[in-house]
């Protein structure tokens, strides 16, 4: 790792994109229902928002034949760090391509890459700013949504990734593992629990997108909206607080099974030192701080990832111990 | 007193009609920005009701040339307490008359009375039931006022008002009192702290009409929603912990001047021997329990009163010592 | 049914007893742990409160060698309805027996029945008022409950239970049913969903009691603090919205298995017309307006209860379709 | 300012020292009713953190013969940044002097200067961990604080500390200013809203120190608290939302009178480019989005400064418009 030229500097998890295969059910979903803000759209995309982001977008859905999950989308600190991020991922043997401004709307100049996780990345430092929202409560609807807070993936090797973005600059909040296996870590380069998490399973597949919203209340009125309108079924895992990050949360699937996360409260990292919260596997509360069991579909479903062709990317089988056949939430077979 | 006929049997306090000088305008404030539900209009009057209200109406907004509160409307037991309630402000040489359902739409046959404090009150057994959207949370707005919780009255002297509303039954929760005055008096029938509350001041005029919210924040997002539109000017004080009663609250006033408070918390006062709470006119706590002092025009403003004859009734000085001049909330003069 | 004499005028549920075997256990989890406030104690009992609650006791824990649940007590309007008790019970060929006040201490005079369910029931009307402590936020830990709200029974056939509560007077306010089969009742004296429900099973049992808190942050705070002390095996189901009721719980285990919810939010019922809400018992969202699947406990566990003797009553299958038999909440299989 | 040394590479705000009369009433107040952990003491000082924070204290306090503000604590990234630090303000003419580790407990070797504004400011690299609680749910009490959020101090030229803050590296999240005056700043190194804000006003004082809280709830229970103990008049102003930083807030004043805000909510601020939030000093949301008027207190007063020997620093008076005397908040006259 040592040859290695410096990375690109990172900002933070910024946006991801997804395919969906109806634009109008999805519409619904994530704009109807959950609140989230529509900064732009064309015939086959939406570009949304949360109500405290400043940059274009937090989600892009764009419209295809199978649902899976396209890029991670990473801001960096100027445009400089996009030459750096095509000399990083070129050095680790990656595929790169750097498109112009505008291909995604409201974005400057980009690098993609196809990670050496199997992950389609993208870097860019430039984006338009859209009107400022975050004080227009009377426009908020759903889980009031303020901003992308992190992706979390499924990686057959939990230790191989949390290697890849160490030499990214990335910082350790908190693990969960035991004397022999690393299990799950979460890492961070904005001043949060985390930027990417990785939950060792078959992948590379993303898990879900983790959204932040400011207040307990959100996670429970999107719940009780959902309710309403008997789509509870939308509701996977939760509410709940986590013992990992201590966020209280929910999990929801939208049409295509796409996971995402309504994630409050939080903590600050960013000074140089911050401890690494090391939690047992074994301890009942580390995925649920009350107790809760795991839902097995949370263990063993999550979206495919597509490489720079717009292809799926072959998923690998897990290449470690499983969190879930060691005793942990009660289940004592595999989940899949 | 002893010779009056028995009084109807009341349930609660059920409604209220509100003369505004621009339905329009009421429409948004009520309707658009509050989150009223619109059971029923025509084109001079809005049927509102909270998102629990399992009757046709907490509020009727009716389009006049002079702004002013026309009836508090009570629901009795039964129909019989109709006749009731004719036989016993008739004993006190009141004006009555019976008006025929639908004269209020939704609202079965009513009997209505100038009561002894100059107030105009209907009673009403049969109402029409509308959809039950308690668990619409997809629906929920503004304030999200769940039904009508109580009306507060000036009135020129508290122990005559307190007497009237003993002899119809109602009992007793709090006062703010010393040993020589009753300053201010709260008074339920159904279980909670209030249907009626009388503060002393010039009058008959109506105070404010408080609406049950189920939330704190719902408290809070009603002023963070006036605040995104520049009509902060709407928020009259708090929002606030009151000592009587221990709810928390916030006083708007509408594009009229009536006062409305959203109103959360309360509790249980059903048993037989529910104690009363008595504050000391001089404890800063009783008004707002964080010692925040009362804004003058809460003191001094309030809305007239009409007669059967749709008049306004004449307003009568204050008749007693006011609580604002005995050194209370730091005021050092007559509020008016 | 006609021929029964008049009911007792039953105001609201008001306590109910539970034998514990350890005391000091028992003072940790619902004194130090859940907050209950503790209005007086002697060496085999403990009477607790909620900080609302202006009578002296919600809960009385008894040291006994054998958990098992006491009497369920109501208050009743005024003396005479002691007598109405007795007349109506005796008519019904129970077992009943009055006590002198200081039975339980705090409290007058008192009629113990055997009622036809199989549960001792208690009436009273005098109760010492201890300090009011609403407003002693500084007091405050825990779930911080105000007050009983209901019990909830198991009974093994569930109309039955409906037309004795009827009986005596109470309303209904929701069902859980099909077109052959009535699987769940809730009933309310006071002005609220409920003061007793009626969970189908093997019975007589206690299946809950419930305790009122004011806002869903005290729910999430209870969970919170159980887990920091990793007791989060305490945390049987939720947190999570009902859908009958409307309510935010969670339902908790003490060291004895005897289970308790926390149940915030509720709603008025006081209207004479109130309407029924009725539940299809395959309609996920019943028992969890968020479709969370119910624990398989929740289904099968609950208290046993005892006689006028103190001697277990026992335990009779239930006698009709069981809710978890009919394809609801996914199960496939009979609890118990 | 182009000839200065590169600055110490500030992390946060991290600590602040007040100088009480009374240590026990200093420590009823910030430790037995607001909740401050004590990670230490002595006979003449106690050292207090929020639940979340992992360095060792948020807030010292000292005993002292007259109420002051000592220092202002900041955390700088290495060791390296001490001698940053020291060449910095020997640049700029500024007393400087470097204590060993253990100066104050738990703390590294710490440069202290007294700043161009006439404060005094420690810089430290090194603190010890103190054990992690923030999921300790069942120690909280009063506001319970997470963390030092802020410094807000006021200062005689506005311009004059933003150009200073500037020069130390600090971005600029928002502004109260009109085309003529610079009234007030907000600055920050970490991602939130700002480590130090400027009030306009007579100075070097302290306006106030802000603490982070994870939710509004905790703003009410702290109010609730000292409502309860007839503390209210501890609380100066608020609760309300602050326009500027979106915060909900309230402003207690401690024994000495030393001012302290409870803060949450806040927003992220990492990205390079983050955009400027400019509010008119005529907005009347600026200072309180619901509109209310600010106390004239909170102008008014605020604590002395010392210097480096523990003397108070003179104070200046404004030099240049104040906020209060343009028309804003409905002041019409100066507030002091």
């Amino acid at each position: 790792m040592s040859s290695l030229p410096p990375p690109p500097d990172i900002v933070r998890s910024a946006y991801a994109a997804l395919v969906v295969t109806s634009l109008p059910e999805a519409r619904r979903f994530w704009v109807d229902l959950l609140g989230f803000v529509v900064t732009d759209e064309d015939a086959s995309s939406l570009y949304l928002r949360g109500y405290d982001e400043l940059t274009h977008h937090n989600l892009i859905l764009r419209s295809g034949p199978v649902a899976a999950a396209g890029a991670l989308g990473f801001r960096v600190r100027s445009v400089a760090d996009l030459s750096r991020a095509e000399e990083f991922y070129g050095a680790l043997g990656c595929r790169t391509e750097r498109v112009p401004a505008g291909f995604a709307r409201g974005q400057g100049e980009t690098v993609r890459a196809e990670d050496p996780l199997g992950f389609l990345v993208e870097f860019f430092a430039a984006s338009a700013h859209p009107e400022r929202l975050q004080q227009r409560y009377d426009l908020r609807r759903g889980a009031e949504v303020a901003r992308l807070d992190h992706f979390n993936i499924c990686v057959p090797d939990v230790p191989v990734a949390y290697e890849h973005y160490k030499s990214l600059g990335f910082g350790l909040s908190e693990t969960i593992e035991d004397g022999r296996t690393l299990y799950a870590a979460w890492m961070y380069r904005k001043q949060t629990v985390h930027d990417v998490a990785f939950t060792g399973g078959a992948g590379p597949r993303l898990h879900h997108l983790g959204f932040f919203a400011h207040e307990p209340h959100s996670v429970l009125r999107m719940c009780d909206i959902l309710g309403s309108l008997s789509l509870e079924s939308c509701i996977e895992r939760g509410p709940g607080r986590h013992g990992v990050s201590n966020a209280f949360y929910v999990y929801l699937r939208d049409p295509d099974g796409h996971r995402l996360e309504v994630y409050t409260s939080d903590y600050y990292t960013g000074d140089p030192d911050h401890p690494v919260l090391r939690w047992s596997v074994l301890d009942p509360r580390r995925r649920d701080f009350w107790g809760n069991a795991v839902i097995p579909s949370w263990y063993s479903e999550a979206s495919a990832v597509l490489d720079l062709d717009g292809k799926p990317r072959p998923v690998i089988d897990i290449a470690q111990t499983a969190e879930v056949t060691v005793g942990a939430d009660g289940f004592t077979v595999p989940a899949e």
